[in-house]
């Protein structure tokens, strides 16, 4: 109950100041302020080399494609662009959208089939809700997607890792995951998988393993929510075709503008099983009436007025010079260290020596001038404290080499600190100066 | 548990087509679809007169503007606006709210209490999300905006209305309803209020009962969410301050460009007490990462570059020209009717002879080619079906004379038939023919 505001002595939650402590649903302990928020100012301050947060390097856009395309947006749909629209979104643009899901071997389906959402994360949150009771199941790779595991927190799911091989998900670890929940009396109300250069890991599930996934996930009634933002930007080989490519009724695909095009128009879309497909609308509907018809149009109107796909090879080859100046820096100059070789997307991962904190080494880092993200983050289970995920989307390549080389440094002293006096534990390294930081949760 | 894609015969849910059906959340049984949803597509049809829908009139914006600001914010901040941003939005567009405020009386506010959203909507669902455990009720005015009525309902609060007087909420009523539910051991997680020209009454609250209505839920330790779109469009005097302007604690503020500027950037805002800003960014992050920068960014930049006010200006005297239409019209067609006489916003409230059954009635207009909002969509408890919403946003002065005509044809129609043959209890009119089309949800 709170207090009024004559009444400040009185403070309910104990130490808590905000008078509505007591007032908030249960669901809101699932809503913690995430361990990379810190990072996004510590991030923006130019002179730290930041491989934190997963920023697109938006600047290989040239600006000329968006003024077009909002010209043409104003010309032909002006009115519309300012007004409210349906909640499944516009037509014209989930129909360039299947065109786009088609390069990932999705093909045959609906533009009535397709809803778009404000980003990806909205479709997680909307999925989320229309799923989980407080206390089911969601089955995901270890470690996975920041914002998902949060989002899933927020809904009061009970959310399980399951193993990893080099191929992606662990079939036996994952139907033995099915089968433990069940067991428990618990509903597994999902898969949630990113098969396509994982964020964090950079690991691509073998088309193999995505055959298995599917064919156990049908056979167990699992649902399998495939988030792909990633799968169009391949260094090397496209990866395999999307999971959604295989079967229409057992799979909720997620895909998103941000990282093709730019996550400042927050433009996401689903292909969802029919009978889902009319709940998202309705969890659209609730959530905002109507996803952003102006982002809608200038999407639309770039897609149809761009040669979209170079952009996107741009974009490809941009990262992979990003990459290979990445991975070219650890082996110079943490060859003692193992990382995943990504053949796409944002991210590396790196296994730090078990002696090592990632979070509490944080605050040494940033002093010397480079940002990461702390594994932990990644982990709904308070996993991967020896782990780090560095990202090369946004860094220029020789800030990538200087932002590794200032790592290497960071590292070699906690390791010789360490031999010296002793692990971490002794010491308080977390000094909540990051607290009030804006957020990269991504 | 649902079906393998082989076994197609057996159907879990009953009937039910969708194999997913037996795996949703509880609180999707809340999420129906709404009762006006069909309107829109009627709505559409040039033919048809739509006195539904709360869609602005955004023709009375000069696209001048929108290419200017848009101009302005590609060359100050392009890589900016095509960027992630922070979930609490971006500072400028912050400050400027300040002064969106100000005109209503609210004043010493600051930036960082502001929070920005994808429409107020996404506001109402985020505060619901905070608040509302299952079970936990929400009182609101009689009758009451229906989307925020249908999200209240996807978290499954006990949504309870509160009468009302001409002067807005009855003191007496809301004291009872806080008491009764008390009683019941319920907990009363907030009041949701529109203080200024009611979605859907048109009614306003008279200044000595906000002071009142806010005085009782201090005394009574209840949270105001006061709902604000449509404040500064009033037509003869300004409404009174808000009540946010009398009490910073108990208060949490709405507001949306979507009346004022363009729904289709979805761009609205919170002002909230101290501690439940902290916990909305974290809804909002959870929610879709960050707002459009784009969108945000766009406002800003028209704020910062046009003579808003005065547009704001123009926005009221064309609605103003179209509310006289509207209650010229009904005066001169159906003088047995009354209604509400809407000093700012959107719409009127009209009450029917009690033997009409407005929902019933719909398909009857259509026909005629004129439609409206039935009233059963603003209650939560089934009532209204002696009351319609007409709104004048839209149309013409000339085309809502035409529909009110047409309207008067109907409902003269109607009363003539049950004269004839009795109620319409023994008709059916709702023949589903509306179940699929797209919606109107405001
Ligand atoms: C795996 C994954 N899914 C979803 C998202 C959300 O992206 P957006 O909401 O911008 O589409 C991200 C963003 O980084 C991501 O990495
Ligand atoms: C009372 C009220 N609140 C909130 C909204 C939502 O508006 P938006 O999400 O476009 O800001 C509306 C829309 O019609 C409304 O009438």
């Amino acid at each position: 109950m709170p207090v009024s505001s004559q009444d400040s002595t009185h403070q309910p939650g104990g130490l808590n100041l905000d008078p509505w402590y007591d007032n908030y649903a249960r669901r809101t302990a699932g809503l913690t302020v995430s361990e990379v928020r810190a990072l996004f100012a510590v991030a923006s301050r130019p002179e730290v080399v930041s491989l934190a947060g997963g920023s697109p390097f938006v600047s290989a856009l040239p600006e000329e494609l968006i003024h077009r395309a909002f010209k043409r947006m104003m010309k032909e749909h002006g009115a519309e662009a300012l007004q409210y629209g349906g909640g499944q979104g516009i037509v014209q643009l989930r129909e360039r959208i299947l065109d786009l899901m088609a390069i990932e071997g999705i093909t045959g389906a609906s533009a009535d089939d397709v809803v778009t959402t404000t980003g990806s994360q909205h479709a997680i949150d909307l999925v989320t809700k229309l799923f989980i009771n407080p206390g089911d199941v969601i089955l995901l790779e270890t470690p996975s997607y920041v914002g998902a595991l949060g989002t899933f927190k927020s809904y009061e799911a009970d959310v399980r890792h399951v193993d990893m091989d080099e191929e992606g998900l662990n079939l036996e670890a994952l139907e033995a995951a099915i089968h433990k929940a069940r067991a428990e009396g618990k509903a597994v109300k999902f898969l949630y998988t990113i098969p396509n250069f994982n964020n964090p890991t950079g690991v691509t599930m073998s088309a193999a393993r995505r055959r298995e996934v599917l064919d156990l996930c049908i056979r167990e009634d699992v649902l399998i929510v495939e988030d792909n933002p990633y799968g169009l930007l391949y260094f090397d080989e496209p990866a395999p075709n999307a999971i959604r490519s295989l079967d229409e009724d057992h799979v909720l695909y997620l895909g998103s503008f941000s990282k093709i095009l730019s996550p400042g128009v927050r433009v996401g879309y689903v292909l969802a099983p029919h009978g889902i497909r009319e709940k998202l609308i309705l969890a659209v509907e609730s959530s905002i009436l109507s996803p952003s018809s102006l982002n809608q149009w200038l999407v639309t109107e770039y897609l149809e007025g761009s040669d979209w796909r170079a952009q996107i090879d741009t974009f490809r080859g941009t990262y992979r010079e990003r990459r290979d100046a990445m991975l070219l820096a650890l082996e110079e100059y943490l060859p003692q260290l193992s990382w995943t070789v990504p053949n796409g997307g944002f991210f590396t991962w790196v296994q730090l020596p078990q002696s090592l904190d990632s979070k509490q080494m944080l605050p040494r880092a940033t002093k010397e001038l480079v940002a990461y993200t702390p594994g932990t983050g990644f982990y709904a289970d308070g996993r991967g404290h020896d782990k780090m995920r560095l990202s090369f989307s946004l860094p220029t390549p020789e800030r990538i080499r200087l932002g590794v080389r200032r790592l290497a440094n960071v590292i070699n002293g906690e390791l010789e600190i360490i031999e010296t006096f002793g692990s971490f534990d002794n010491r308080s390294a977390d000094d909540g100066r990051f607290a009030s930081a804006p957020p990269d949760l991504n």
